[in-house]
This record gives structure tokens, C-alpha cells and sequence, in this order.
């Protein structure tokens, strides 16, 4: 296979170490050995989450944990605000619709993140709303939105504040404890530096008091479930055991450097990408931009698809188009988990070049 | 870590090029790449299925597809049988009980199989029974069901016949389309030689003409969503990449062999482990026995808890211990998948040398 070098949002390259815990021979998942690096793997996920609140782990893609966000808190007609600005936050109301519940949608422009005030302003027309739903990054234009004020309004509001962290985790600041944010999901092909397959959600207090009287059907996702088991160190149904135990491994490399540095390198690559993207003579899409990735608008007269495709047939190099109704007009350039500042110049001197060419003469 | 010997009904062990495929630098999911591996494995899977029915793969347990399994074809206060031979359709049970079904338990003893007249007699009884639920292998039993006439009987009142072959498939032979059968869900970390982590579900016509009229909520095991990705040979979630990677692999392996002699080698070997443990004096629990995993009862006047623990920590021969009301009472020892004759026969002559000592002078 030809080599790659991936800049997507997800899938992200994989450590060494990773793909050494991956091929190695299977274990039973009820055993001394398996359970003691299960409890390792819940506490230091802990730290990235930067919470004391149970925090759980499903064998499912991130979008398994948005769902268990809301199956395990809500009943039928219930009111909630989902925030969109975005395709995972449109993602968040379509899981609502389905269940039936009572969803007011909050629409933001794509590339901008939801002001406060605008939150505000749905939560005081609409009285009882129980839950809002926010994202951290949202992948699909590369904004970084503001969580802590988000969740005060909210609960200003008597709303819990649940968020997809999924590709915001270890990328953008996230506090959830000292700000208050009472459910968190996150996925683990992102910033974990894991294949996907992983999905994660921590659960505060005030979350599990929702959860005693919620209706809404669940099995598979039911987190009291996973709590039960959870007391015995196993969870309810057998789990992907060779990425629990790869999981071990980029969590050390986590907890080694610390969360304060993890935040600090991603936030400077991300300002060195956007600064060289802007020296390119390129445009930003995002106005509040996530350190997870750098969205950047195609240029008058290049074809975005084909400018992608480029990247990849003539260079191995992957980033991601636009999604949704940006396929076209947006390009991505993901920086978390294990990318690497010598890729992204890489990645910046192609774009130059390629960019060069198709405009030359224009 | 010490050397183990994995005999256990899930996870099994895993062939060497299923572990360097896991441990390949990872490829995005949105690629020509992928996709072709995507379309190879689907197709592969449908030889193992016996069925040219829609097949789809879900990243999570197995037991994710059984509830695929009911929420796709339902709606609530829906009338539904579930053969309750072992732990396995307790848990059909309890996911129809979960979404509010009207579930009809058909309990059987268990180590026996249910008699196909006993299905009869129930749906001669409950009139507009919409599905029956039953299991190939009962793993926590052994016990193999009789799924062809069980779907005749099914099908005789109008019902259809959803069958977990979770441990079964590739051990048990399994006639999708020749005997009929609606819809089959299987997993990954049984005979398919892989990790946990995928789950499976095929689904033919009549089932799809159920699920148009479906009203049970669902977002990420949502079956259409499944096939509309899968004109366009994608899936709506990130897939579980590696481990898709991997499955083609060990298709590679069963394609090579041929699902006739996957069968038989199974069957000879269930076969010769069954008459080992009789010729050691041992008792068989299962009544009509799978060819998945032979179930041992533990002999008078042994603690059956500590053999286990004795095989696993004296030798790291890993067997299963009964579940639910069978803890302590059996033993079980799988034969599926990538489990070799002389890994049973050392566990069997381990049990030989340990029930001796324990015994002698009895």
C-alpha cells in the first residue's frame, strides 16, 4: 500500500504502541488481568475528561455515546435544545426526533459558534426545557464553542448541558468538573490516538437524578446497566478488548505529558496551521476556530473535490472535504491526537504548490 | 504474561495474520480503498451466512444486533415469542421487555432444546404473533437449536423467525435461505476468528416488508439508515476500521476451507470432545449438544468454581464456568473457530489428572 499521511478529523494515525497492543494475542475480558487495566483505563480517561463522575465505555462509534446522552435521561416528549451549527449538531437533533422527544432546534450559522446570549434567548421562551445539547468542536466546519458559558445558561435555565466532545477531546480545553458540564460523550478515533470502535460518556450527579425517572427505551446503551456491572470492574455485554487495552497505552502517553501541555502543543499547531493557511492567501472558514482542526475555504476558481483528490492520488495526502452543504466548498486539516507539525507543513507546501498551479494565469 | 491457552466460547483465539492485520498503520473509511475491503467482507460474510439476504455490520457486541433485531421490525405493544432455553434468550427477553413489546416467554429447561411443538402450541394459542426469537447455540447451555423446523413452525402462523447465531454461526450449520430464515445476527469474537467488536444481521424480504411499518425508535442500530449508506458502500457511523480489516482476513480463511468442512471439522471435533469427557467418567449437560462449545457437568463432590480457577492458574487453560443458575454447576469448553484438537486435548487430560487427585480416595 502506497504511503499516507492522514490529516482527517477521524480517523487519525496511530502510535506505535497502539498498533503493538492491537496485535496482541486476545485476552478474556473476565479475568484479574483484563479487569485491572479496564479500572486503569476509566481513571486515566478521568484526567483527559478532567472529571470525578462515573464515566462509562461502549463498543460503538462515537454517535452510539450521543445516544446514550439522551435514551438514559429523557422520556418520551420531553423538551430539549439542540444546538446546530453543524452536521453532529444536526446529528444530536435527528437522534431526539427519533425518540420522539419534544426538540427544539437552535440553528447557528455553519462556521460560527452559538452565542450564549442565543441560547439564552430559546431557554426563556421555552419554559421546562430539560436538557441542551452543545458541541465542543464541531467537526464539519472546525468551531470551538463556548462550553463553560453555554452550560451556565443553561443551568441558569434548570437545563442540563450535555456535549459532544468527540473530536474535541485532548484538543480544545474541555473542564468538565470546575465547569459544571453534567454529560460528556466522546469517541476514540480522534485525539485518542485509537482506531475507532470506542465510544466514552461521563455522567455527573445531577445527570443520574434525570436518570432514575427517564422512559425512553434503551438496552444496549442503558447506563444503569453499566453501572451495575461497573461495580464489579466488567461491563454488561462483552467489550472490544484489544482497543480497551491499546486505550491503556495512548492514555500513559497522555497522562505523561499532562492535559495543561496536551492543550498547549495543539493549540500552537493549530495557530502555526492557521497562520500558514492565511499565509497561503487562503481564507479560514471557522470564526471561532477549534484546535482540533483548521477548516479552510476554497478559493475562487479551484475545484475543492478535485484539489482533495489531488492531494491524495499525487501526494498520500489525506485531508477531509467539506461535509454536508459544504462538500465543495470547505477543506479540512485535522492537527490532534498523534498528527505531526512536519506532516501539516507538508500537507501546507503541497497545498502552495498545487494552489499555485491551478491559479496561475487566472 | 504467562502463555494461555484460550478456550473459552468468546472471545477465541485469534490467527496470526487476523493480529498483524489489526496492528496495520490505519486508512480512512471514505476511500476506494476501504471500500473494496468493505464490499470483499460483506460479500464473504454472506457465504457464512448461506444467504444472498442484506447483511450489514454494526460496531458493537452481538448483542447490538439482537436489539438491531427487534427495534427495526417492531413496533410497541407488538406480540412476540422468545424461546428461553440459557441466559442468551433471557437476553431476547429482556430487550423486547426493554421496548415495551408484549413478549411471550416460552421457557426451556435448560440443556434442552425447545421442542418445535412447543412453539407450535404457543402460537396456536397467542394468535398475531409477529416474530419468534430464537437461538442457533445456547452458549451458555451448549445446547444447538433446531432452527430449520423452528422457522417452519414460525412461519406456519404468519411469524417470522429471527435467530441469534451469535456462538453458533460457523459452527453450527445454519440454512439462511434454504430453511428460510428471516433474520440471523451474529458476532465477531466466536468462530469468526476475530476480537469483539463487530456484530452482524441479515435481513430478508418479508423482514424488510415489517420493517416499513416499524414504529420502535432507533438511531444508531437503525437498519435503513444501514442500507442507504450501503448503496454507496459506506456506513452511517465511523466502522470499527482495523477490525473490518482484519475480518477479511479470516474470510479468507473460511472461503479457503469452504463452509462444508468449517462444518465438519467442527462437528469432528465436538464430536471427539464429547466422547473424551464421557470417557473420563464426566456427564454432558447439553441434551441436543452445539458444535460450538461442549458443557461439562461438574462431577459430585468437586467444586466446580475452583477446577476452573485450577485450569486457568495451575496451567492458563482458560474454560468457561456456567452462567446464572448454572455457576458452579458446569464447566464449558469451546471448539470453534481458530481452537485446535491439541489444545482440547491438553485440557483434557489436565481434567483427567485434576479430577483424579480431587476424587481418589473418595
Amino acid at each position: 500500500m502506497k504511503r499516507q499521511i492522514l490529516l482527517t478529523p477521524g480517523p487519525t494515525p496511530l502510535p506505535a504502541e497502539v498498533r503493538e497492543a492491537l496485535a496482541r494475542p486476545i485476552i478474556h475480558h473476565r479475568t484479574t488481568v483484563y479487569q485491572e487495566i479496564f479500572k486503569e483505563v476509566v481513571e486515566a480517561l478521568k484526567e483527559v475528561f478532567q472529571t470525578r463522575n462515573d464515566l462509562f465505555i461502549f463498543t460503538s462509534s462515537g454517535t452510539g455515546a450521543m445516544e446514550a446522552s439522551i435514551v438514559n435521561f429523557l422520556s418520551p416528549e420531553d423538551k430539549v435544545v439542540v444546538i446546530v451549527s453543524g452536521k453532529f449538531g444536526e446529528r444530536f437533533g435527528e437522534i431526539c426526533s427519533a425518540y420522539g422527544l419534544n426538540t427544539i432546534l437552535l440553528p447557528v450559522t455553519w462556521g460560527e459558534a452559538c452565542p450564549p446570549e442565543a441560547l439564552s434567548g430559546v431557554l426563556k421562551q421555552s419554559k421546562d426545557v430539560k436538557a441542551v445539547y452543545a458541541t465542543l468542536c464541531e467537526t464539519s466546519t472546525g468551531v470551538c464553542h463556548d462550553i463553560q458559558r453555554l452550560t451556565q445558561v443553561s443551568h441558569d435555565h434548570g437545563a442540563i448541558l450535555v456535549v459532544d466532545a468527540i473530536s474535541g477531546l485532548a484538543a480544545d480545553p474541555l473542564l468538565t468538573d470546575s465547569w459544571g458540564v453534567d454529560i460528556v460523550v466522546s469517541g476514540s478515533q480522534k485525539a485518542l490516538m485509537l482506531p475507532p470502535g470506542l465510544s466514552f460518556i461521563s455522567v455527573n450527579a445531577k445527570a443520574w437524578e434525570m436518570a432514575k425517572g427517564a422512559r425512553l427505551p434503551k438496552f444496549y446503551f442503558d447506563l444503569l446497566k453499566a453501572k451495575k456491572a461497573w461495580q464489579k470492574f466488567d461491563s454488561p455485554f462483552t467489550p472490544a478488548i484489544p482497543l480497551v487495552v491499546a486505550l491503556r497505552e495512548t492514555l500513559k502517553r497522555i497522562h505523561k505529558k499532562g492535559m495543561e501541555k496536551i492543550w498547549k502543543e495543539c493549540a500552537q499547531l493549530a495557530e502555526s496551521t492557521r497562520k500558514s493557511v492565511t499565509r497561503l492567501g487562503l481564507s479560514l472558514f471557522a470564526k471561532a476556530p477549534s484546535n482540533a482542526l483548521t477548516a479552510v475555504l476554497v478559493p475562487q476558481g479551484i475545484d475543492g473535490k478535485q484539489l482533495v483528490r489531488t492531494l491524495r492520488e499525487k501526494y498520500g495526502i489525506w485531508v477531509a472535504e467539506g461535509q454536508g452543504e459544504l462538500a465543495g466548498k470547505i477543506f479540512r486539516i485535522a492537527h490532534m491526537g498523534y498528527i505531526q507539525k512536519k506532516e501539516i507543513d507538508l500537507c501546507l507546501s503541497v497545498l502552495e504548490k498545487e494552489i499555485a498551479y491551478e491559479t496561475v494565469g487566472q
